[in-house]
């Protein structure tokens, strides 16, 4: 199909798609004449992954190099999967930033007692988002912490059954990347739908 | 303080800040002089707020202009905070973009029992996110669609507690709006660390 078909069925427009085009996010279609390309359903395909990342999964233009590269190269070990996804929400060159986590905060991981005070790029992203939400007015304590740590657990636990069920190593790195990245917004609106849920129980 | 110190005490850019003020995100200093005015405390306040929602509460500028009037309103009842909360997640244009949700989608919120059917902004919001994430290639099927919810019941049960242990009906309009957006980005990276916790108990 040429661009404007593309767009039609994707519903992306094309000054969207031919961006994609020059970031390298979409491959380029088979040229069929000097000014025309053809674009097939892997293109379609590609079309939708990259806006539900970059429009809906909060993921920069460099998360989804990232993303794709991870997708197209020989998958790692399990440990190594999850590594790539997190990856994601860590570029490389904030992960060699030195800034230190906040103390508190790696306190409250030691807590928990899961044993992953060593993943300091994961522990320092979430310091900066406790110190900014307790900067901006939310308190935070660090019980209520714990309780949301614990919570997130059971997400967790969903996430490593999910990848568990894969039926082949690309489709595991698929699961998990993408899972950890596009499940995000989801959980996000189930926590609101489960507060109208729980309020609706509570006197 | 002068325009210049409040960026340098903030750690926010002046142009940013001319910005926040045109945007109204910002409440003008008092004039000193006919090209000076002076900033105080509730201003940089201010200004934590609007950079946590803008940046990294991934909130758009009316909804930065919704939280804003809800915190200045008189606080209305418990019910109806829930319901400015979710307005943040769900604009009034927004609101009444008439699309239905999936019919799968609406199932699976039925099939958790939680009465929360009506709920139709963010049972069209959960729709699409989980649309947007199945057509992106991550699989999601029902029954792990219902196991996320029920993690994230756990999660909404410590958000009404913190909001029942409010001191007052402008902390509880506070805790509720703001922990609702702020703490997101808690729980997203508390899903990763957990995932590692996770992946380390598991053969």
């Amino acid at each position: 199909m040429r661009i404007s078909e593309l767009a039609e069925v994707s519903g992306v427009p094309v000054h969207t798609l031919k961006y994609y085009l020059r970031e390298g996010l979409l491959m380029p279609g088979v040229p069929v004449s000097r000014t025309r390309a053809d674009y097939g359903p892997e293109h379609l395909t590609r079309v939708h992954l990259v806006r539900a990342l970059v429009e809906h999964g909060g993921v920069g233009i460099a998360g989804v190099h990232r993303i794709l590269e991870a997708l197209d190269s020989p998958p790692p070990s399990r440990h190594e999967l999850l590594g790539v996804a997190h990856g994601t929400l860590v570029g490389p060159a904030e992960a060699q930033d030195a800034t230190p986590p906040d103390p508190a905060v790696t306190a409250v991981v030691a807590a928990l007692g899961w044993g992953v005070e060593d993943c300091v790029p994961v522990v320092r992203r979430l310091s900066e988002a406790v110190v900014r939400a307790r900067a901006a007015g939310v308190e935070l304590p660090d019980e209520d912490l714990l309780r949301y740590a614990e919570a997130m657990r059971a997400v967790a636990r969903v996430d490593l059954d999910v990848a568990g069920r894969a039926r082949s190593a690309e489709e595991a790195m698929r699961t998990v990347v993408l899972g950890t990245v596009l499940v995000d917004p989801v959980l996000v609106v189930l926590r609101r739908l489960a507060q109208e849920a729980e309020s609706a129980t509570r006197p």
